[in-house]
């Protein structure tokens, strides 16, 4: 699924989403130590995950435009829906932080498959990068899906829908 | 924004997301009559909405494959995270009636430019609904934005994605 | 677990949270026709339930002061947060009817012990009750657990803690 | 609102919910100087609130059983069920940073009365805290009300009530 071409991208094929939609090559030029190193933060994190209900954790790692990182693994509950995803606990560390702009993401999963972010985290990656903003949903063995915020959640709910906002 | 063409299709233009990506044309021809009766169930349905918080208020009718019509509307809380959008509480209808297919959604809004279903609401959509399920975004005045859950939740996550699932 | 006294109160024994605390006499005299209807209810809309994941059904009835019954099943989602509990359903249901006031809640949960409304709900709830909402969580099998919503959620965050509000 | 009793104790009175309940004395004799550094905690972290909806900025401090300290802020989200409460952020970190037990909890607010954690932060405290965890709902003016756990999620939902949980 993983092949690294002589221009130095990788490119990987055949990750597409449960609704068959979704283009998937990863752009890891210039970005390549950029990627590299948000994927190990996010593999790190992703061990600490609490999941003992679906037993299925995930790491999450953003990068502000400042180019820091944050991190953070789903925090489950047992009363699900109050549960924190990860790309929820790396946004609560960087706004806690002082920070507000996202301009990459990392998601990590088990499985064959990455895991995209959930619609719920796609909303909250939205409040704070632009259509921009690039994603990578990956496995811990090495399966990347890269794509933007622009082709995650295109026609996005934003504050601009709000009176007075 | 809105006009009526010669075939009876509504078009749409210029509903974008705040990210400026999304075809919006509206498929109406045939299931105009559907569309009607969604719309109208949705509007209903609005003027219940608790948003005092927001004062945003949204309704939201799913049709299901039986072709039966289920409302919600947003239900806000004090506490902010703690509140029920209106598409969850169409479904959550749904399903306390027995049904868990969903084929089209409407969901309405007041301003100028429909609001569209948040991420997290794409994501309890896409639970119940495959691909090509059509979701309409509107608002009182008429304004009408048509797509798929293929444009609207791409590469999503799901079932699939969890171990023994 | 459950005894009818002689002045037709219903107490139940034994009925504790996790961390033991709570005081659980059902008060069911005059009120034994509501709860029988209201537990019906919650049962019946419990086998609707939609919990591949948890594989623990919840069913939740209000009854509001109008004396109507609105009813809700846990609608759970993949993406484990984006899920939706019993009450929050009912509570959509009963808002989406135009009504807002609760005076009464059931829930039921199969099992040994009756499982209380989780903190989110309890917080749901309040939204539209008063202290003196009756809740009684209670089994398909006849275990009742009886409190106020003084009792579930003391010290409650509330509108009146928000700016302007 | 605040008095220094002479066994070292301190004790807040009037801090009652809006439902009128909840006994509010602070144990602050050994533990003063852990309290002071955790309402310094969550008061430097409130300033970073993400809260343009509600205008109510939260900070939020857990210690840990090994003594470690975790902070979070309000994340609000356009769409407002995508937020994530100051509490679960601090939680986030310190399940990011490898540990899952809290022993103590400041909340901060503005305003005249504390605002004490919603019913789903609660249960999402409860996920890694005993009934005897303090909890401190304070002000930036310094009025305090501290309760415990068992106090504040009576009869609480928790892993023992799903199935082989």
């Amino acid at each position: 699924m993983r092949a690294l071409r002589d221009d130095g991208l990788v490119e990987t094929t055949g990750l597409r989403g449960a609704d068959g939609v979704g283009a998937v090559t990863q752009r890891d030029g210039a970005g390549g130590a950029d990627f590299a190193g948000l994927f190990a933060a996010a593999v790190a994190v992703q061990a600490n995950a609490h999941c003992p209900y679906s037993h299925y954790p995930v790491g999450a790692a953003v990068r502000t435009a400042a180019g820091n990182v944050y991190t953070g693994c789903n925090v489950e509950n047992a009363a699900y829906p109050n549960g924190t995803c990860a790309e929820a606990g790396a946004i609560a560390a960087m706004v806690a932080a002082g920070e507000r702009e996202i301009v990459e993401v990392v998601t990590v999963t088990d499985g064959d498959r990455p895991g995209t972010p959930c619609g719920g985290c796609r909303q909250r990656i939205r409040e704070f990068a632009g259509p921009d903003a690039r994603v990578h949903a990956t496995t811990v063995d090495g399966a990347v899906s890269t794509t933007t915020m622009r082709d995650l959640l295109p026609d996005s709910f934003g504050p601009e829908n709000l009176p007075d906002a």
